[in-house]
């Protein structure tokens, strides 16, 4: 991973926006940054260097992450240290991200340096460095087709362990354990197992209920291995297969090949969005179709672009996210398809090669 | 759980600071104040009553959850919605919480109310609910007993796995499996294996590192059961134990007792916290215990009070912490001793049983 190379790009950027230091809080930010994963970390870039602020904890691991990096122990507050280290290197100007800042956090940081100079101090910028992270470099999509590869390997070895009467949670304890085993730190969310009637829910964890003869169970889980996150989902059938329910699988695994063959650099997050949509309208089926159809994914699960309605953001050569439409039918029935996608530059690459043929057990 | 009591005494506390309504944004207050566990709750409390705003995904789950509550199904961000309206019911004052509100969510929510208000309109308070939730109620020990105790029989069942040349994250994934099994949801942060050497590491996640022949093993992890956090730690040795290891495991073990001795309502979590330093002072490993000593624990893992030096906060009945003293050689080893405790009138209830002796395999 070149640290330095995204350090110097960050610093440029906000150097372009006025300010002569950059102070980094969000910590998979400063793990992008530096490559050091503890738990207690802030960056600063100025144009003397990079500081990496951590705790008595991490005093070996600090080190290890720093090349081309001063590590700085705090005694109390890495986040108090970093700003009055700043403010008296003469910094004017000091760059925040506000959407990873509280106004407690602000108050404090505020406090930490000359009071005449608080007003002044700090400046908020864009997220520039969740900007920077959309899009992928080389090392980090091997990384994530690894992650993405474990899921689906993952998926399909968990197949024949699910049966009627089990818990949901006792299926995703299987997963999660096979995922543990298999070196993911841990899983990317919590596990997704949602069976018969709770299918309809868009966002049923896993529960204590049992898995019903026959219907529908939504899979959507997630490993993070070496510091990326996988995401996919798949929906088996258990049981005889109705008719509608055949059509209403179709019709949503048509729209998550239309919105995943419509991926491709510098067309916008609205419009694959609305590929998706236009499907599942056709089929009369759009008003079940109650989220957005996807998301970037990275060393977080939620990253941007976001892939839904109105997002005029265009795609870039390298991110991915996620394709993910579904539909959900109170009572009834729920059923969502997702992929993890790479955009290239005349196309896409799955990442989740897993089958997506409607699976009945 | 009492939540209608619960918002009631949050409200009374907002009046009490000058303000007519109080925004609640933080999920696991939300949760504290409603019994709501979607992922996207915003609750506000009025003269008038309180209401649930969540999204379309949680229609099913919000109205379950509400008994004397008024439930919103925000169309697109629950938060500002829950915003508009209470600016539209004539609130002068919104109280809202600076620890959990961010600097960019602050200027989405004064862009949601008219303009001639947007100055005035939002007011900093205390974290109030996270104050009242430092205090558990009988029905909250309940479950965190039954948490603790979860803890406790996974810890016991685990000794016979723990063998040298597995790796610390296959013993984290059985532990792991184990917990799901038992009904738990996730476990309530990392596991934390750490084993020969990695010991010395205050935080040392499960890693890929195989467990050596010889040398302490550090086991702290917690479960959530019911909504409510388990936290502990034990330390084992493998193989033959060494006298300095010995008097080391001994010095920490007395430290331990000793500030769980010291524990009862209306002493400072200072007082606390120099019980333990001052054990491991007389043994001139004072310097080794590079963290505090503990913290409070319930729907989070990390809640108030803190108990570390200069805390001048006081222990209440019903708080429920954490004693967990540790000591840390770099490159040799680490042990730490971790229960949770339940303050009471005269003393303390430890949650967690399990022999705290040295335990040799």
């Amino acid at each position: 991973m070149d640290y330095r190379g995204r350090r110097q790009q960050a610093f440029q950027q906000a150097q372009a926006l006025g300010v002569e230091a950059l102070l980094i809080t969000h910590l998979p930010d400063a793990c992008y940054l530096t490559g050091f994963t503890g738990s207690n970390a802030v960056v600063t870039l100025t144009a003397r260097g990079a500081t990496l602020y951590t705790d008595g904890r991490y005093i070996t691991q600090a080190r290890a992450a720093a090349r081309g990096l001063r590590v700085a122990i705090a005694k109390r507050s890495a986040l108090l240290e970093a700003c009055a280290a700043l403010a008296s290197q003469g910094i004017k100007h000091c760059g925040f991200d506000p959407v990873h800042t509280t106004i407690a956090t602000l108050d404090a940081m505020r406090k930490s340096i000359p009071s005449v100079r608080r007003h002044s101090f700090f400046v908020k910028t864009p997220s520039l460095i969740a900007h920077i992270r959309e899009v992928k470099g080389a090392d980090e999509i091997v990384k994530m087709r690894r992650a993405a590869a474990l899921g689906c390997r993952l998926f399909e070895e968990l197949l024949p362990d699910i049966s009627p009467g089990m818990r949901e949670s006792e299926l995703a304890a299987t997963l999660e354990y096979r995922a543990r085993m298999a070196g993911a730190s841990a899983m990317s969310f919590s596990t997704i197992v949602a069976a018969g009637p709770r299918s309809a829910l868009p966002h049923g964890e896993a529960s204590n209920a049992r898995i019903p003869r026959r219907g529908f169970v939504v899979l959507d889980f997630g490993v993070i291995l070496d510091g990326y996150c996988s995401d996919m989902t798949r929906t088996v059938h258990l049981g005889r297969v109705q008719k509608h329910e055949q059509v209403a699988y179709q019709a949503v695994l048509e729209a998550q090949e239309h919105a995943v063959a419509a991926v491709r650099a510098d067309v916008s997050c609205a419009e694959i969005d609305e590929a998706a949509r236009s499907v599942l309208r056709r089929h009369k089926l759009a008003q079940y179709f109650t989220h957005s159809t996807g998301h970037g994914v990275g060393i977080e699960i939620h990253e941007g672009p976001r892939i839904a309605a109105k997002q005029l953001q265009r795609l870039v050569t390298g991110m991915v996210i996620t394709i993910e439409p579904g539909i959900y039918i109170g009572g009834k029935f729920g059923i969502r398809i997702e992929d993890m996608v790479r955009v290239t530059e005349k196309g896409s690459e799955i990442l989740t090669p897993a089958t997506r043929a409607l699976i009945t057990l």
